[in-house]
């Protein structure tokens, strides 16, 4: 089966505890690793989740808080030192590449490789990568500034060609494209076989939507539905609700509601304060609202099945 | 006994691995904290260290390259959002305000605390911070960059009054702090009580000298001779001793070589190369010149005895 699986780096918010890492997600489509926010420290919890530096190549920024971006001068660092040649390419809402830039400058001049800033605007779901295998939509979302989450999705893919009918039939080699593409086949003395009978339908496309960080929010409900995976932020607990709604973040339980509205697959959580010393309340409100639902944790890695 | 212990919170160089962070440490001197250089990762680093973030209110940075000041924005960052009041002072070569400053006004507006920048001459040891109990003077170093080390030492302290010969004499208590201070005592019939028979000599102050990243070179053994406790990068091993010197970086028997001349009653490496899966072949290389020495590893905490 092709790859389609997340990695946990770091799923805590912004202050600094022994158990958390700030938020930052590697998810691995097919060995092609996509970062989804650069906190401080995830260049070694890369590591730690034994990926290859070669394999990452863009990297999306939700938003310019620095928990969830300040990661990206150590990595683009970390980068020139080894060597790397490979276009390196950033999406983020506006600023960071001016932002950036001058420390980018003075720390890491002369990088053996080119890094490409893509700002991206935050209102309305934008198509901001493509490649055979995926796309990368963003998920506008309510923050204290603009932010956005992702929405990643497997291209559709052709339908699986049944060997035995193949067989059967005697079907050439260069028929089987057209085949797995939909199309009937006629054989030599004018039989039309139905695809229907020469195939199975192609797997659907997996979906893995990121969204943090936000208020609740239900208007992502629609751009999420029946995901695979929904990685939701749940900084709270419904006691602080209204700690919740002040600082424009999630209590599980509503990243729960949102799951089970979105009627996704499975849920986790993440983002968490670092009032917590221990989770399982949040895990616990949220699975009350919606059973399938899991707590991140550092270098936790979730295989998203077919 | 008065405090006087350092705190290893990364011993890694620029590379991330999975068992270091980048350089930082903290100086406890009597309950208040220095940090020396605070490499990407140093604020989770510090709360593992079971340590106190309303103790700390000086940071020196040795030079400016990343892996010696990346931790920076996320430390001053988490201040703000803990709410800080105190001043925090940062000490380093010239340019780091410069640098910091725009990043500084976007991710940390309104901090509720003033950050203030002290830059030093990086040519000559100069006395660069000063309290009752403590001195910090530069260590000139020689790498690619500007970069000095660091000597902190306690301030000379009064001499240790004898309990018994106090009540024998019958001294007054206003008298005592001269007699700390040396001076002899003259009894109401005008006999003259020399101050060794009324005191025992102070305590030797106690010195940590940091040297990091370097060269090795011979002319910091003047200033660091005799310290308690010299920590002294120790980035390559004897094999690579080319390598050491094309980046300006120090062999482990080199970084004992200096431990030995300068007569320190302890060495601590660190700043090892991502290369080394495991150290003890720096640690067997420096104990063959100065059989004191001990590998920094994260979280160690070393007390510096009188």
């Amino acid at each position: 089966m092709e790859k389609f699986e997340l990695h946990i780096l770091g799923c805590g918010s912004a202050l600094p505890t022994t158990r958390h890492f700030a938020t930052s997600q590697v998810l691995n489509v097919r060995d092609k690793l996509f970062m989804i926010d650069c906190g401080e420290g995830c260049q070694m919890q890369f590591r730690r989740s034994r990926l290859k530096f070669s394999r990452l190549n863009h990297i999306f920024i939700s938003h310019l808080h620095g928990d969830h971006c300040f990661g990206l001068l150590g990595l683009i660092s970390s980068f020139g030192l080894l060597g790397r040649t490979a276009d390196l390419h950033i999406y983020s809402p506006a600023g960071l590449e001016e932002l950036l830039q001058p420390m980018l400058k003075f720390f890491c001049d002369n990088l053996p490789y080119k890094v490409f800033f893509h700002a991206f605007e935050t209102k309305r779901p934008t198509l901001i990568y493509e490649d055979r295998s995926l796309t990368v939509t963003t998920i506008p979302l309510k923050h204290r500034i603009a932010c956005c989450g992702f929405l990643f999705a497997e291209q559709p893919t052709l339908n699986h060609i049944i060997r035995d009918m193949v067989d059967f039939y005697e079907i050439p080699l260069y028929e089987l494209n057209r085949i797995k593409s939909g199309e009937d086949y006629v054989t030599a003395d004018g039989t039309v076989v139905p695809n229907a009978r020469l195939t199975i339908p192609a797997d659907p496309p997996r979906k893995y939507a990121y969204c943090s960080d936000t208020i609740y929010r239900e208007s992502v409900i629609e751009q999420i539905k029946e995901v695979n995976l929904l990685f939701h932020e749940a900084t709270f607990a419904q006691k602080e609700q209204a700690r919740a709604r002040e600082t424009f973040h999630t209590t599980a339980a509503q990243a729960a509601t949102i799951a089970k509205k979105a009627n996704v697959k499975q849920l986790v959580i993440g983002h968490f304060s670092a009032r917590y010393e221990d989770e399982s309340v949040l895990l616990e409100e949220a699975q009350m609202v919606f059973p399938e639902t899991i707590l991140a944790r550092e270098n936790l890695c979730i295989t998203i099945p077919l």
